[in-house]
């Protein structure tokens, strides 16, 4: 069981998870109890508050020393909610990262989980003690505190469920589970019982923010069944089994599913929309071999990352228009990056918009069927939607288009994909 | 060195002690530089944020879950400090109670240091790193995080010192040295250029809380030398070597200064004051053995100190009133402790008095000396002050007075024995 921060922001709302913690433990209707292992986030807004501190402290910080401070966040809410737990009588011990000890590799602030070998806590847990672990650290080759980076108590989860070899990995989030779309935009957006690791990796990746998306990979690579589903379910806890959420699953379970009758077969899963994306487009590059990569390659040396590319053969001969998005957060230096190799390059002018949204329909099931993108591209077109660019993976259609225009789009291709609720 | 927890109460006082520390470690005007570790408490205020947390999640809390909670706040320190001074061109990591490690022994939130053995810090001290160390923490035998109680981090001071055969430890706290009695009260107080251990703790145990108790205790016994000075001596961060405070230091080393003319010897070096304590009056106790055993074992059993102890032959033949002192925090318990065993004891009445005071002259000098006790009845007498209590150390003379009489006791004392400072 994993919860974020929201849910454990201060000691009434860990009393609150401390319930869900021991609903799960304790004996269900047929007499089965469960291990549990818990791996929580700081509480909100804590980690940015340490996070400020080191800021202040110095301007280019020491990753490790960082480690060290925001660290202490995760470590407070691990042994409250053991308090918690065992004031409402159900044993419980905290067990940090260096403790585990969840071995990392890679820089600070930015670890990977390398191993987890816990005999000890495995012991414990099968004691009928509920393991709190701490989320986003753990040790260092080093023996130091080394942190995941942000949002990376979710790996942190997955990881903890893969080395104790669990059923299910629950992440509680402060949604119920993952939706046909964003149901603050279209009101008739159905939560799925299911979608596949695949699935929700392109959701996550285009801005629907269930879940982290390093997290999604380390279940698919570990096979760990994950489950999203909300801490905040009105007053009574009930445990994971009563009320579900929105198991994510391998291929062949969804397939288990589609035939028994528990999920129905779609083309398109669910539609995301993202506006954190910004559009550079250089004109008249000079199109000869090589001159692509004199854009590209300075960008991913710094590590920005370039989603969507298209080239326009220009109105004159040998030069042509190259197009391409950038997060919205890199913008600035990816132009000040470009503008430095204009003359490598050899392009004419830099036009750049952050004012876009790129729309994105993501399901397993076009991949057997043709014609997705086209009912896409007529529905937009239908309704005046003016389609900027274009990129396709193999469960996925993105177009990128103007950003008033995204709910529009949404609730748009939410109908002509058959989405929609049935009252 | 070691800050306390007003001196690292935010990052912009974090970095006047970072001045401090790389004034000690940068070369001084003889050009010798310094080999520094640094022991940290938590920021002002947060101890106690983290110990509601922890009251609120469990009234009856688990000290081991309780001290992974608490240790966060100068893991926190620690880590912020080490960035600060690394922003000011000083090389500097901290080593967490875990990393280091300092072992402990005995019960979870009131441990006790055993050893220190860490040359990977001392290596890390000798190739011109700072050792920054959070005070208050080490690891338990169980391999969990175990903190020593409050006032801890002046004990992992000395604790440090002593592991690293440090030739000084500076104790900087909000006052810059040891007075001849508190300036609050006696504006001619003077400031002492040195005391020794022995008076050291008997000026802790009565009041003058400039340090902790076990610290004392314990850099006598590994023969650390100590001193206490301030951490706020205006805007320019000067080494102690340019601004020492008070000295505590071996007998022998006093007899030294004393010899060479550093020091004058005195047969008073101190006058402290204590209004934590309160009066208890049994009244008509059956005087025969083992009646006193039944008043004191149940207390002692309850770890409620007692302190000083008078019993008066009553009027009443095979009768006695016995009196003694408790701590204030400690009183309504000790008095339903002892109502509770009134027919074991066979008291009369009990009678509680927190209006009292604990005025005590302390010094090495009265082991040669007789006199000085006398001087001070003498002296309290004059002015009309009522003594209801008398006991004594070697070095030590405590009398019990009325609350409302202790600043008065006070000055009449310090002028008594000759401390008043000339102008």
């Amino acid at each position: 069981m994993k919860f974020g921060g929201t849910s454990m922001a201060g000691t009434e709302r860990i009393r609150r998870v401390a319930n869900i913690v021991r609903a799960q433990a304790a004996e269900n209707s047929e007499g089965v109890s469960s291990e549990v292992a818990v791996v929580v986030s700081a509480m909100a807004g804590e980690t940015d508050r340490l996070i400020n501190f080191c800021r202040e402290a110095n301007a280019i910080y020491d990753p490790a020393e960082y480690d060290v401070v925001v660290a202490s966040g995760e470590q407070v809410t691990s042994g409250l909610l053991s308090l918690t737990l065992q004031s409402l009588g159900c044993k419980a011990r905290s067990w940090l990262g260096w403790q585990m000890p969840m071995k990392t590799i890679g820089a600070h602030s930015k670890a990977r989980i390398e191993t987890i070998d816990a005999p000890e806590m495995v012991a414990s847990i099968e004691a009928g003690e509920v393991a709190v672990v701490p989320g986003f650290q753990g040790l260092s080759l080093e023996g130091r505190i080394a942190t995941l980076g942000r949002g990376g108590s979710d790996t942190s989860a997955v990881a903890v469920a893969a080395a104790v070899g669990a059923d299910r990995c629950d992440i509680y989030t402060d949604v119920d589970g993952v939706y046909t779309t964003d149901p603050r935009i279209v009101a008739k957006a159905r939560k799925l019982k299911a979608v596949t690791y695949e699935e929700m990796l392109e959701l996550a990746s285009v801005g629907a923010k269930v879940l982290q998306t390093r997290s999604v990979g380390l279940a698919m690579k570990e096979g760990v069944r994950l489950q999203v589903l909300s801490s905040f379910v009105g007053d009574d806890a009930v445990s994971a089994d009563e009320l579900p959420g929105t198991m994510i699953v391998s291929d062949e379970e969804m397939d288990e599913l589609v035939e028994k009758g528990l999920m129905e077969r779609q083309l398109v899963t669910g539609i995301a929309h993202d506006k954190n994306e910004a559009k550079i487009i250089l004109t008249r590059v000079p199109d000869k071999p090589g001159a692509v990569a004199h854009i590209f390659e300075p960008l991913a040396d710094a590590s920005i990352n370039v989603d969507m590319i298209i080239q326009n053969v220009g109105r004159d001969k040998g030069e042509t228009d190259v197009t391409f998005t950038v997060p919205q957060a890199d913008l600035a230096r990816a132009q000040a990056m470009l503008e430095d190799k204009a003359d490598l390059i050899g392009f004419n002018r830099i036009i750049t918009d952050s004012h876009i949204a790129k729309i994105s329909v993501v399901g397993v099931g076009m991949k057997s069927h043709a014609g997705v993108a086209s009912t896409m591209f007529r529905a937009l077109s239908d309704r005046g939607i003016n389609i900027q660019a274009i990129s396709t993976s193999e469960i996925k259609v993105s177009v990128l288009i103007d950003e008033d225009e995204t709910e529009l789009a949404v609730r748009v291709l939410h109908t002509a994909y058959g989405l929609d609720a049935v009252d």
